[in-house]
């Protein structure tokens, strides 16, 4: 059938023209969503800002900071298990656990350097050593990230059960809720500069040196009492010998103070120039403060003679000895480690989803992840991240104890991959000749003298991070390390064949050998009719608006039906051919299928089938359940039929 | 673009014929549901067998005879409340309910030689009330049915439970493991005859009738002690004073005897020729049989001084005081107690569907329960009576004394329409001429002499039935019959609501006042575009056979991506428009809709517009999780804008 061109009517003011761009007509898009994460952002509004030392230290310094709250406490727990007497090696365990940070530190403040667009694990790996390790790499981070949020969300809800006992049986839901809080605060997008971390970072920092201050000088004076009223002592799996393995253990569990010390690498862009040296110099701050704090909260404990318990954090214990009561500066001490924890929670919101969009763009991810939601923020990545962190903290029940053997794996097998890659990095400079660079996706190489010292203090890095891996996957496998030891790899092999996917699908619809389809010779439609009605006949119209070659097609359940839809059609089906399958078993879709089917195996080059499907649109959407889904159905099992198009005409109620 | 006529390749043989019937070319469809529920059955497989007298009774009685095990119990429940001492009661109310029995049955007797055809309360009310007293009985049958299964499980599973103790912990699972069972053998097609009904039936009763008789004879020999270690008996809301209105309880709950007692009236068409008069003298055995059963059970409950408990049901305790142990005797009776109840809850998958089928071919239920499944049951039916009935369980605890305050107030409704029904009968009869016949759905109206005997009759027993209706609303509105009340007329009005849109519907697509459309006059074609590539090419080559008239809209939300597209759409894009939206919000069908509806506001009458939508479709389904959805949505949306057409152009990858 002819159609007519266009009379003179222009129904839109691009007509004639061969492209032509539009401006969007209307505001921000509106719905209830707005209410709850406020409304949507236009794309130009994405920050520019640059921070200073002072602000970028509030910015990266709350997952690092906070280890502190939960570090001791999980190597006395360890070393509960044979008996008080090995708090004793509390101490030596926290100035190896200091040591090792200050290797990594070091290590660290080569790639702010080397990387001065950002360069987190990720990028590091991908750039200096293949596909496979960035992978590992990636997915140790995601789920470090998932931890981080699980564990910190579980220690501030302890730190607040700790202050506040009667919350003690809600307190999963207390963590929970936490999640829920800073899962909505990053979905509306929370603005990384300000007060927003400046004041409970800096309010943290102050009541807790000051606590280890007053604490200090008590005990010097000699008037700092063992703690009153201990909580019940928490074993893991019951008395144990005191053994190396056990020594080594409670070990594992004190590394986890280095968690978050790789934050200043990830995000050099964010701070004012020169913005390696100022990144580099925050690091180095952070790092001893960390040190100091750690070091200090950890000898005070043992003074006090702190007990683990899930009733009471050795932080609370430590407040309420220095201060003597449970009055305003105890409460400001757990309130200040309960909202540093918060921002380290925040961290992983943060990370997570900047580094899953990461992998989505090289197309390891579904590409979803990719796309910035209406706040601007990569809101599938958030909600991702929210679900999972809550079905942890759920599963563990809000146990840090039980959350650490998983956590600390995944960030000692980035930190050295990430060492490793740099000192790969280190090598290929030392080995080019002078004034070439080579320019890669994150940094650009070229020669530099004393590459020799970079690359042994890399490489030191990377071999102490890969032995404490070991250490780690080893001492708690049987606690929960062996959770990690089999997912990681699971998800590297999902991660490969999602990329698989994208790969092969890019080349089969690339245009590279695109012939031009063959001319069009035959137009086939087929119109399934179960009744002879305004509906179907407006469906018969458009398919005879297709081509002449049309035949409908009626499924046969019901005699009686059958011949009234025959009469009918004499009458309205416009000469038109009707062929009546009979349906013995009842069903619509099977027989119509075998149908398509049959003509689908003698089409020829160039010959098109278009199945034209009436479909009833109902005034009110519950009256959907009042009729069967056929259209639905019938387009879902048709979209596997090669070269079938599936027009669906509606008609309305009313 | 002019459409070639097919040139000589006749792609099937139905070429030249306007209507041609197709047998089916393959035998019945394979599925994983095939192992479930049994291979499909061809239509031409619905059973016409009839029964005798013995087997009838075997077929329908089971739901009226499984009441003996559980309305003793729930009448001693009651009576509980005002010390054992009110147990004397018992017998009295028993005699009670025994007479209603009989007037209840001489009522029924009439219906069944009325309505040969089956005259269920939905058809007698249907046909001589109207419409809103049939939804009413059809609504008040179906929650009877539902409380039926509920009940009958809950019962079964307490007999189960009192002969293995072990099992009390997990009744609640017992009760809904059964309803499974039964629920898979109904959607499997249960056959209604055979040793399926009898062998169970016939054991129950033999058995019954044996603990029945060595009980008298026990008791006339004077041997017959009291109950030994009885159960924690059970009372409902705590002691209570001995009052009328107590009285009124325990004898509502006595009489759910009386459900079941309907069956036959609804199956008449089982029966052999003359089938009234064998359905009429199975329904009084049937009630005859029941009498005597529930009164001497009763009497000998009262001897023994059994208590009502949750731990064991009052039929154990007098199975094992009348066998003297827990031998094979008293485990028989525990066994048939409990096959009669499973056979009491097939009832209700037997009945719920067929009624719920009829109600939705009458267009008061969503249609789709009228269609017969795979293997000639209604299965959604079955599955809906399952799904809700579980429900029930569960919320109730599969406590039988919870459940029974629901129940009887939907079965006595429906006697009561029954009765008030037939009386109007009776009395158009009277007032026919003689030689007049009326015909209506269910039966044949001529004037009989007589008539004033039977509407008196019937007129009685809808009295009685009334009453009983009034008084198990009062006595038991507190311990739950208010959610009937409730619940009933909103479903009533829910279903009328269902019957308006079918009714408007109808009216809307009828063809009567259907004027011919319009000549097409122009038809556009509008091609969503978000990249270049095979998938849309193909989509662009289908658009321009359907109209020279297309254009293409791209939705921007990447600068780089679109000039990218503009560049590649110069090549590729045969010289049709392209449109470019930017989409500051980064979203996608929004500022499509807004487009689409702007041409939609200036559509003459006559002009078509079609939205072509590429379509990917996968190897493999999962990998739909790796690409945003958007063809899915932009028909969902798309649907509800009136006059367009939306056809998708699928992709195949690989």
């Amino acid at each position: 059938m002819m159609e007519q061109p266009p009379v003179g009517d222009i129904l839109d003011p691009d007509e004639g023209f061969l492209t032509q761009n539009r401006a969007p007509r209307s505001g921000p898009p509106r719905s209830w969503r707005n209410w709850f994460i406020g409304r949507p952002l236009p794309s130009a509004d994405a920050p520019h800002q640059t921070v200073g030392k002072a602000v970028g230290l509030a910015l990266f310094a709350g997952d690092a900071l906070s280890s502190v709250a939960y570090a001791p406490q999980e190597t006395l727990v360890v070393l509960a298990a044979a008996g008080t007497a090995a708090f004793g090696f509390t101490f030596p365990i926290a100035i190896a656990v200091t040591i090792l940070l200050a290797i990594v530190s070091i290590s660290y403040l080569q790639t702010i350097h080397a990387y001065p667009g950002g360069g987190g694990a990720y990028i590091v790996a991908r750039d200096n050593l293949g596909e496979i390790q960035a992978q590992v790499a990636g997915v140790a981070l995601l789920i470090d990230y998932v931890l981080l949020a699980a564990v910190a969300v579980s220690s501030a809800a302890a730190q607040i059960v700790s202050a506040y006992p009667s919350l003690l049986p809600i307190r999963v839901w207390v963590a929970i809720g936490l999640l829920i809080l800073i899962l909505i605060a990053n979905l509306r997008g929370v603005k990384e500069a300000g007060a927003v971390f400046v004041v409970p970072t800096y309010f943290f920092l102050t009541t807790t040196f000051l606590a280890v201050l007053i604490g200090f000088v008590r005990y010097v004076m000699g008037n700092l009492s063992v703690v009153t009223n201990p909580p019940p002592i928490e074993m893991l799996h019951g008395a144990q010998p005191f053994t190396l393995f056990l020594l080594l253990k409670a070990f594992a569990s004190g590394t986890t103070a280095l968690t978050g010390i790789e934050c200043i690498s990830n995000g050099v862009t964010a701070f004012k120039e020169p913005r390696s040296h100022n990144a580099g110099i925050t690091m180095l701050w952070m790092s001893a403060i960390l040190g100091i704090l750690y070091l200090g909260i950890t000898y005070l404990l043992g003074i006090i003679g702190a007990v683990p318990s899930e009733t009471e954090t050795v932080i609370s214990q430590l407040a309420r000895t220095i201060f003597g009561n449970r009055g305003i500066l105890y409460l400001s001490i757990v309130a200040g480690t309960t909202i540093i924890l918060v921002l380290a929670t925040n961290t992983a919101f943060a990370g997570f989803p900047r580094l899953a969009a990461i992998q989505a763009a090289d197309g390891f991810l579904p590409r979803q992840l990719a796309y910035r939601g209406s706040r601007l923020v990569y809101s599938r990545g958030i909600i991702a991240l929210g679900a999972v962190a809550s079905l942890l903290v759920f599963l563990f029940q809000a146990s840090v104890t039980a959350l650490i053997p998983l956590w600390a794996i995944g960030v000692f097998l980035s930190f050295t991959l990430s060492q490793i890659g740099m000192a790969r990095r280190w090598w290929k400079i030392g080995h080019l000749a002078k004034g070439v660079e080579i320019r890669e996706q994150g940094s650009t190489l070229r020669y530099e003298s004393g590459w020799q010292t970079k690359l042994i203090i890399n490489g030191f890095g990377a071999v102490c991070t890969a032995v404490v891996t070991v250490v780690f996957a080893v001492a708690k496998f049987r606690d929960g390390a062996w959770i990690i030891v089999l997912i990681l790899p699971t998800i590297v092999l999902a991660l490969f064949a999602i990329h698989r996917h994208y790969q092969e699908l890019a080349r089969d619809l690339s245009l590279e050998k695109y012939g031009e389809p063959p001319p069009s010779r035959r137009h086939r439609v087929l119109l399934p009719v179960s009744g002879i009605h305004r509906g179907s006949l407006k469906a018969l119209d458009y398919a005879l608006s297709l081509s002449d070659d049309v035949t409908a097609v009626h499924i046969s359940i019901d005699q009686q039906q059958r011949l009234e839809l025959e009469e009918k059609w004499k009458l309205w089906g416009r000469g038109i051919r009707l062929v009546v399958i009979e349906s013995p078993y009842r069903t619509f879709i099977e027989p119509f299928l075998e149908y398509v089917n049959e003509i689908g195996d003698v089409l020829q080059p160039g010959d098109r089938v278009t199945i034209v499907v009436p479909q009833l649109v109902p005034k009110q959407w519950w009256h959907n359940l009042l009729h069967t889904q056929t259209a639905f159905w019938l387009r879902f099992m048709l979209l596997n039929q090669r070269g079938m198009v599936i027009t669906e005409v509606p008609y309305q109620a009313g």
